[in-house]
């Protein structure tokens, strides 16, 4: 392990963070917050550790696979740690554990809450926790690469680690151009969202942080009863709309913009997508539709919480724990397919969900026929072995991830729907679950242990796993290769 | 496939099960009760229907695996639903569909039941009730191999299709010596139980019966409140020594047998199986004990319950559904590891939970350092890829059955915790789950369609998923092979 190489990306990447906090200092400012001095606090922090940490000067800038994991788990760890602070020192959540908890929901996109009055906050520190899914969702690595292209890092290995899905969004060949080209289009998105809001009557600071966590599919409101607060169907419906484009692998935007069209309409990914959408919908419309005056209204309500959930953006526009436990049932099976690979979406990826049932439908016809075994395809291509088997062993070190978990979470003594679905909907960065961790109820009444076991199953979630599990193994941190 | 051999074989296996029901018939006439002529009726349908369905004369005799899977699927279902008649036509459970549920319980080993007064049944249902826990436990067809040995059959493939485990356990290179000694060590350890319970004052009935649920990990009782109507300390320990016994390869004792005793205490199957149950009892001891007088009173439930959950049993001695959520969370744990393979248990098994642990770690670390790969190994031998894949893929099947399962039962509209843990408990064949579906409830408010959803997850579960997902893959019926 090239250690000296790691803490000097690290210490870089921690000074991005710095500057990226300009914006919520802007913001106090904006509204005469007399909280501006705690950003420079923690800023200057920053800066300094982050200083510290680029001093040493490596001996060979050579970095592998377990070097890109490391750089982004430590990084996404310090990160989360300095982004606490300002919600610390400011006193708006006293406790460094829950700050921490809300931190990383923001950073990982989950969008769980320990916070039960959000709008006592005031505006910049919203503002930053609004932030944090922007800049989570793309990835800070995505974007370092994007701002400060260096070309002795061996940059495809870090972005690899960071870029959610089971292939890498490898656009054109050099990991900086393809960064680049991600946050165009991550920008662009973001902008139109924050202009479609405002045209639908949302005031400007609402549109803004609301625009951020939905495109990185968080799902952190300024509002305390989340989207339902504007009971606005124009703003219902263009959230929905950009959250389901949030939930699509970018680079099919980067093919559609190459006018690459039939690439694009090929995708089995993006087809599966809507197709598991518009049934989820269907059914639920038609399961809530007793419950409300008409079927507008199911579809309505449906309609938004199967994209809110499906795209793990969390949003509430109905408090969905109240719906019957088939309607429940279909949001928790969304909760794990997830959005697409490449997408800012987590979960398993729809992408990884056709791949594992495709190898276990091949084993099934191998059990009775072990002559005909054919190869898995996916758009038309043959997927390699290896990739399959990484990606069943994803899934597997996944749900053993939930067990232990949920048995650590379970030493709380919540009732099982608690303690699994905050496991889920964790792991899954969602940010709702069911029962006393449901819509309209946030995660304040965990310990701080099950607190830390809860930001660790998010990180994990985000970073898909391997990251974080490799901090954990001992021929990681061994000296020789 | 050669529909001919399978019908034929399914056949001579109905003839089997005619047989095996003179048994409850004889109970019946010590018992002196009216209902003599049920099994009468039920015996001569059912070797009518064996005869029809064993005049074809199939052009070849040769079988291969799928023909293995669809005798064995097809010959479990035909079992089960003329084993269910005797509970009709008596009028004690009126509903065929209840008593389908209740038959393939016993046939599955699951013990989850219908009844809510289990103790008005006529003797001789009861005992018919508990013997197809006996008969199911080791299976139906080893049995048949067993006595009637024939040349042309290709047993192997029968026998693998029946023999829980990942692999086969072939002591001894032919199939029908292997069954043979199977059964005898299956009867002796029965008729051990049968002696030792009788040592303790339980009534000869009781002895009987509870000894057959103990033999296939069934877990119908003849009481109302299970093991703990007899609060007979004495007999809770022969049980759990029983059950423990039960819960482990059969191939161990063999070995035993035959005195190389080093291989015994080499199997780490074993050794993680009784790892995981003295952990468990410890853990749960601690976290109960405030509840009850004293720690001794916390370490036989503990001990007792563990033992029954893991070997997937379902006896029940304490309410657990009233533990706190950390002991009852480490139960649905246990539920999924199941006992050892090639024992009478069910759930996933311990040697498959061993394999995909090594496995799932070997992906980590070529996720770190992909040059070295090395072998997984099992009691020092290497793991053929084969068998990993296979495993892997059985456990993500598994999952992916339970996701559905769930799904369609949440359609009753219970909570989320008894759907989750009614499928849970059904697939692992267990018996008890949670909340409604909990120790002191039973299964009878779910709906047909739900029952018959709950058989087909015992049958999947016993049957270790393949026979019966292959029944309904259209390339089996192909006439081609």
């Amino acid at each position: 392990m090239n250690i000296k190489m790691v803490t000097k990306t690290v210490g870089r990447l921690l000074k991005a963070e710095a500057l990226l906090m300009l914006l919520p200092l802007v913001v106090s400012v904006y509204y005469k917050e007399n909280i501006l001095y705690i950003y420079g606090i923690v800023i200057g922090l920053i800066l300094a550790v982050g200083t510290l940490m680029t001093l040493p000067k490596p001996e060979t800038k050579t970095i592998y696979a377990r070097e890109g994991f490391a750089i982004v788990s430590l990084s996404w760890i310090l990160m989360s740690v300095f982004g606490a602070l300002p919600f610390v020192i400011s006193g708006a959540i006293p406790s460094f554990v829950d700050a921490l908890f809300e931190t990383v929901s923001g950073f990982t996109t989950t969008g769980a809450s320990i916070l039960s009055n959000i709008e006592a906050l005031p505006k910049s520190l919203l503002f930053w926790r609004s932030f944090t899914h922007w800049i989570g969702g793309m990835g800070v690595i995505v974007f370092v690469l994007a701002i400060l292209p260096k070309k002795e890092m061996q940059s495809m290995h870090i972005l690899r680690a960071e870029v959610p899905g089971p292939t890498v969004g490898k656009l054109v060949s050099k990991a900086t151009v393809t960064a680049r080209i991600l946050y165009i289009i991550y920008t662009v998105l973001t902008i139109a969202e924050i202009f479609s809001l405002l045209c639908c009557k949302i005031p400007l600071f609402d549109s803004v942080t609301t625009a951020f966590a939905t495109a990185g599919t968080g799902g952190f409101s300024v509002k305390n009863t989340s989207i339902a607060a504007y009971n606005n169907v124009g703003a219902e419906i263009v959230i929905s709309l950009f959250m389901l484009l949030f939930g699509i692998n970018f680079n099919l935007f980067y093919l559609f913009l190459v006018k690459q069209f039939r690439r694009v309409f090929k995708s089995e990914e993006l087809w599966s997508y809507l197709g598991i959408i518009a049934t989820s919908i269907l059914l639920i419309s038609f399961n809530v539709y007793p419950l409300v005056e008409n079927f507008g209204t199911a579809l309505r309500q449906a309609g938004f919480q199967v994209i809110s959930i499906i795209t793990t953006t969390g949003f509430v526009t109905a408090d969905f724990a109240q719906w019957p436990m088939f309607s429940q049932m279909i949001l928790f099976v969304l909760m794990f397919i997830g959005a697409c690979a490449g997408s800012t979406g987590g979960g398993l990826k729809v992408g990884r969900v056709i791949i594992i049932v495709k190898a276990v439908w091949r084993e099934l016809r191998r059990a009775i026929n072990p002559k005909r075994v054919k190869a898995i395809k996916l758009d038309g291509a043959v997927i390699e072995k290896d990739v399959v088997l990484t990606t069943s062993a994803y899934f597997i070190i996944y749900m053993f991830i939930i067990g232990i978990s949920s048995l650590l979470l379970s030493i709380d003594n919540f009732d099982f729907t608690t303690t699994i679905t905050a496991v889920v909907t964790c792991i899954n960065n969602v940010g709702p679950g069911f029962a006393a961790v449901g819509p309209t109820e946030n995660f304040a009444d965990f310990s701080n242990f099950s607190k830390i076991i809860l930001s660790a199953n998010m990180l994990i979630g985000r970073l898909e796993i391997f990251p974080i599990m490799i901090l954990f193994m001992r021929s990681t941190w061994k000296k020789s290769t």
